[in-house]
C-alpha cells in the first residue's frame, strides 16, 4: 500500500457515506486535505456532535436534538391534521410540497414480519396516545405504494377506525408530466379506480 | 424551516464533501442518522483526527502523517527514479497501474502565474535539492497535458537540464480503446510525432 495508514483509514471511514465507493472515498480525501481542512474539522465536529446528540421527537419521533421538534412545537401548524409518513426524508419531501401545514409521524420503516419489524419497533404504541388526546381530526396516511407501505397503512388504518378519526389515503394515479403509454399497469388501474368527476 | 438546527448543520457541513449537493448531503445525514451512527462518529473521529494529524511528507510533499511517508522510506523502491506529478490523485492513479516502482515527487498544482502560484508555491525548492543528492538518475514528469501542466513540464525540464540527469516526460497519444475518429486533433498531432517504430 502506497497510502499512509491514516490516509487509508480516513478512506475507509468515508464510505459509510450512501453511494460513496472506493474512488469517490479518496477523491473526497484528496480534496479535505488539500483545499479545505477547516471544513474538514468543522464537519467532524458537526458529525461527532450530531451523531451523539440527535434523537427522535418524542411525538413525531423524527429527528431532533430537543425532546420535541420544531415542527411538533409550532403553533404555526394545524395539529388537527397528521400526516404518517415512512422516514424523515418523507417529510422533507413533503415540506419541500409547501402545501401542508399539519404535523407528522414518522414510523421509521413498514411492517416487515420477516425481518422482525412489527408495530412495537414502528413506534405505534407511541402514535395512539397522540391520537387519543382528541386533537387530531384527519390522520393522512402517505407510505410508499409499496407492498409493505400499503401492508402498513392498511393495519394503521383498521387500528385508528375504532378513535372516530378520520383516516385518508395520498392518491395514487399517473404523475404529472408521465406519460400514459410508459405507466405501469398497476397504477394505470389505481388511476382508473380512483377517478374524479371533471368540473 | 422544519428541519431541526443541529440537522440542518450537518447537511450544511456535508456539502463541503465534492459533488455532495443538498439533496445527497440530506440522504447522508438521515443515512447516518438512520443506520450507522457508530460508523458516523468513527467518520468524525478518523476525520478529525486526520485533518490535524496529516501533513506533507517531508520529501515527495504527498500526503503523509509521518515526516516520511512509505514510498519515500521503503527499501522495495527504485531511489534512481523519481516521477513528477501534479497531485497525489496521480500518485494513486500511476500506483493503480503497478508498472513503476520509482519514487515520486508531487508539486501539489501546476504554475499559473495569474493565480500567484510560483516554482515557490509548488514546492521546487524542495526538489532540487533531491535531485542534487545524486542519487536520482531519472525524472520522468507526468504532470496532466493541459496548457498549464505542460508548461510546468517545460520549466522543470529547464532547470533540470544543467544537473546531468536523464529528464523524459510520459508518452502522450491515441488512449488503448480509443477510436481514431474521435480523438482530437491536438492529441492525433501528438501520437504522429511520437509515433514509433514497428517491431
Amino acid at each position: 500500500m502506497y497510502l499512509s495508514p491514516l490516509l487509508e483509514q480516513l478512506i475507509d471511514a468515508l464510505r459509510c457515506l450512501p453511494g460513496v465507493g472506493p474512488k469517490t472515498a479518496q477523491r473526497m480525501a484528496f480534496q479535505l486535505l488539500e483545499r479545505c481542512r477547516d471544513k474538514g474539522k468543522l464537519l467532524a465536529k458537526i458529525l461527532q456532535h450530531a451523531m451523539e446528540n440527535i434523537h427522535h421527537c418524542q411525538s413525531c419521533r423524527a429527528f431532533s436534538e430537543t425532546a420535541f421538534c420544531r415542527l411538533c412545537t409550532s403553533s404555526q401548524r394545524d395539529h388537527s391534521l397528521l400526516c404518517i409518513v415512512e422516514s424523515p426524508a418523507d417529510i422533507a419531501a413533503i415540506e419541500q410540497m409547501g402545501h401542508y401545514h399539519g404535523l407528522y409521524f414518522a414510523l421509521m420503516g413498514h411492517l416487515s414480519p420477516l425481518d422482525g419489524i412489527g408495530p412495537e419497533e414502528l413506534g405505534i404504541p407511541h402514535l395512539m396516545p397522540i391520537l387519543l388526546r382528541g386533537v387530531v381530526k384527519e390522520v393522512i396516511i402517505a407510505t410508499n405504494p409499496t407492498v409493505e407501505g400499503i401492508a402498513t397503512a392498511h393495519y394503521i388504518s383498521e387500528l385508528i377506525k375504532p378513535c372516530a378519526i378520520k383516516v385518508t389515503r395520498i392518491a395514487h394515479g399517473v404523475p404529472l408530466g408521465g406519460e400514459l403509454e410508459y405507466i405501469d399497469s398497476g397504477t394505470l388501474a389505481h388511476a382508473f379506480a380512483g377517478r374524479e368527476e371533471f368540473v
